[in-house]
């Protein structure tokens, strides 16, 4: 019952930096309040909780970072994921779990006519903002899996493309793809923002609309569907992929992550426990099993499709072949 | 990032019922939906997410329940602890965790003037009627640790009473103690009741009013602290437990209830982050680890005080001799 103490927690010390805090030396719960300029009892409190959640070391009077904390909370690590925290403690994602049995009653989010998936809602942007960071591994990964580095001449459409690392790394990796990044226009500055930055803009294309009413233009060798499928009912995925179907050359791939339980639907966890993610703030979305998503793409005419794992992520990789 | 949901899950299936409703033979979350009056859909996320928790088991497509939640979430459990929820997931309680950035900042809450230490505070009534299922067991054993079934003819003062349960079980427990609960007048009534109910109405008086400014009348053979302490800075702790010891018989003891984390402060881990309970609901309130609540007792001049654990209950009790 006590258990969102945990998130909020998290919450105050990545907002406080205490992380950055301990990584710059501060060792004691008076050096670190002091450069975090907070009260020396509250700091003591939160340390200790941080201990106890497995986020920090304590070794007599001194607290120390775990690896993890060092690689992902530090401000000045690479890999800071600490902007994620805007994100997920959103009062838009949020006040989706405000009341449960609501939602079960209902059977889907409560939060307002459409919740998360209302055209042009702003959590996009924040989200686009906000989880880049978090995204760029699994990016990395999976534009090594589908081959990228081979240098191919790719036409890559990236739906949702969000941030647009997915697209981005692909990009990156190989000199002859071209990416063209459909998402909501606000959201679409970010990726444009973030291509720029990876000094791809020349090879970068953007396509604003809903996916479920862009013309795609096309024939694409590759079509990228990442964190999207899980907000929709599998009608609704169906009717998307058969236009990424028709999108694609003969022969090409739709490349699709998303957090896939077993089929048991409670393990692992992490993709396990997205279901509740799903009914909080959509209508009908779930996080579907590999049988449910290859039942949906062969269902829109693809032959057929591969699970693969990009470990240590949980999230997984489904490549569907036109 | 996402515990909150944990606690909001767990919240919405006491709510619905959903254990009960297993526990009466509904298995298939169709059959559980039908039970609890919800969407199927919905049903099946949560008792999928309720599995992932620990709360359930999950065979196929039959959910069970587990030894702990058969015990204490059947509704017709004699343990049952459903009730607690109401007071876990209170806003009086849960809105101090809202900024725990601002909490750390100022060392103490910041929901207003004085939290939950505020005359009269509406939440010690719910508290007394919500918690009493989760107290029943530890008082039975700590009537049982300070010798109530000898009969010897206690005068017994119990400071905070709450729904007066550690009084009451000592008054079951020995024929010859007379309790004297003292709390905020509306807290009584609850108490009352409980030792109506418990046939002890005879040896129960009350005393309404602050435990600081109350005289509490004496000489007392036994004082109950029970979950007290931990609300106060230690000098106040001190300044009652001066009052407490010119209270006693020569002889006398103070039978404390709290919280005690190891002299580590981040060990055994459900005491330990009581103090982030602290840190969000009063000025000055923490978990004390046993050396600092001896150093107060004896400050107030106690000749010395025992730690005894009364597992499986978290809560560890102190004896302290006047």
């Amino acid at each position: 019952m006590n258990a969102y103490q945990r998130s909020a927690a998290l919450a105050g010390a990545i907002r406080l930096d205490v992380f950055t805090a301990i990584a710059e030396g501060n060792a004691t719960f008076q050096a670190i309040a002091g450069r975090c300029q907070t009260s020396e009892r509250g700091m003591r409190i939160l340390c200790d909780y941080l201990v106890i959640m497995g986020f920090l070391t304590k070794q007599g009077a001194n607290y120390g970072l775990t690896p993890a904390t060092a690689l992902f909370l530090d401000r000045r690590s690479p890999a800071y994921l600490g902007s994620a925290e805007k994100f997920l403690s959103s009062p838009m994602l949020t006040d989706g779990f405000k009341d449960v049995a609501a939602i079960v009653r209902k059977g889907g989010e409560v939060m307002s006519s459409h919740g998360t998936m209302e055209p042009n809602h702003p959590i996009w942007v924040q989200f686009a903002q906000a989880m880049a960071p978090m995204m760029a591994m699994p990016a990395e990964l999976i534009a090594k899996l589908v081959g990228a580095p081979s240098g191919a001449g790719w036409q890559v459409l990236d739906i949702a493309a969000g941030h647009g690392l997915f697209g981005i790394a692909i990009a990156r990796q190989n000199p002859n793809a071209t990416i063209v990044a459909a998402d909501w226009p606000a959201v679409l500055e970010v990726a444009k923002a973030n291509a720029a930055k990876a000094g791809v803009s020349a090879r970068y294309a953007t396509l604003p609309g809903s996916a479920f009413e862009t013309d795609f233009g096309g024939a694409y060798d590759m079509v990228l569907l990442t964190n999207f499928l899980h907000h929709f009912d599998p009608a609704t995925c169906e009717k998307l992929l058969r236009k990424v179907h028709a999108a694609l050359k003969p022969g090409g791939r739709a490349v699709t992550l998303e957090f896939v339980p077993n089929e048991d639907r409670v393990s692992p966890p992490t993709p396990a426990a997205f279901s509740m993610v799903m009914l909080g703030t959509t209508e009908a979305g779930d996080a579907y099993t590999f049988s449910e998503l290859d039942r949906m793409f062969r269902n829109a005419g693809f032959a057929g499709s591969e699970l693969h794992s990009i470990e240590p992520f949980p999230s997984r990789v489904i490549l569907s072949q036109r």
